[in-house]
């Protein structure tokens, strides 16, 4: 059988710096925080922006749909939850959850679309083989 | 009849940090120029966070979704278009498009929801004396 | 005689989220701000980023002085000075005055000290011969 | 014997969003890693905004300066060493280095003076008894 999402978690901590004039974190923040799930999830699964662009390709953002839940604060301990969904399409899907790490309240879910382009901006409408080999290497 | 959109165009350059490794512009600042854009529109229509802070409102995103477009480079013009939509729970919702100046190339489109919460903190469930009146006001 | 300076004024609105929870634009935005004033320098001496990055010169920040005079609000508008300054040495040297525009308060000095790198990112020890070039036309 | 320093450290890994077009970590970010510094030693020594901004005091930069030595890549790993550095003024001086985890390389130095404002904005000129008393603490 095959597996259908490869998850990943990673802590971060809210600095001073992304907490906004009401005191809370920044809503634009949170892009961020995804990202930082997205490249600890490329470095526990060989999938970073770099293994990537080893390969001649590059992963743009198409989609970002974010729900806030909760608001975070200054000092809080986030873990950001990252898990690869399985898509037969020529796309990367990952989903995405912020938790308070004190409660594990919820604070945000996610999802982002990513597509591949080649090194010349053109749009790759089939699987590349890297990433075939990529899904296949990982059981999906 | 009522008006159920109200509009404001803004301009912004990108700048040189805003540019990330690959040359285009990171994702994440599409955010910040939608930022752009609600304040200017908060200019224009005397609805900006000040103005609802001073009503003893807070006004949270609660939900963010982006469809890029096309990519952004650095030196370029960029024009926000940020609508504001009728609606009739208590909620605020915008729409944006991002354009390139030069050609008119829709970049981006996005939409988002804000509530209300007074200022314990709760979520306001019918719309604030305000805001109807600020409605009113401009005809919507 | 020659010209041992050469400046650019540009406004800019603060942001939201450039303030911080103590109501005041976070210290490090002033960097961005700078930035902001070397570039629109740039363009009106044509002696941006991409400029000199076609020439084959990279000019990366080694020195970064930045005093604080006064704090600066969310919604204010401010004036960037940016002032070009002669050097024998192969540097460049720039000086900056922020200020509020409502009164002309001086709210931030500071200078920049940058230097040449060429595309294997090795020091130019001598001026090159673009920036020469681009002194004379300047009257510098 | 009175101690005249008091030390820090603490590890960031560099983000693809602080990567600049030239594929190196932007100047203005080092503001921030500086600022997680702060933090940190913040932390450990019970010296942060908020337990400074619960005893009525604000604690503003008014002097900056970074000497940058080499530049920093994404995916690299840096070690942030914060040294508070003992001052009869009303002021806190901190130094930073930022080294470069995997060979110990320094790639930037730099210098910070705060000053402290009362929950009017007024400057306090002599120090404040909290200060006197974190310093005894401390054993400086």
């Amino acid at each position: 059988m095959k597996i259908t999402e490869l998850s990943d978690k990673t802590e971060v901590t809210v600095r001073f710096s992304e907490v906004d004039a009401m005191g809370i974190v920044w809503h634009g923040n949170f892009v961020k925080y995804m990202e930082d799930g997205r490249e600890s999830f490329g470095r526990r699964y060989r999938f970073g922006y770099y293994d990537l662009y080893e390969q001649g390709l590059q992963v743009p953002l198409v989609k970002l749909d974010i729900d806030y839940k909760q608001q975070l604060k200054y000092g809080e301990h986030i873990v950001i939850e990252t898990t690869w969904m399985h898509c037969d399409a020529a796309k990367i899907l990952f989903k995405y959850r912020i938790l308070r790490k004190e409660d594990s309240a919820v604070l945000m879910k996610a999802q982002t679309t990513q597509v591949f382009l080649n090194m010349q901006g053109e749009l790759e409408l089939t699987n590349p083989e890297y990433y075939m080999e990529w899904k296949r290497r990982n059981g999906a």
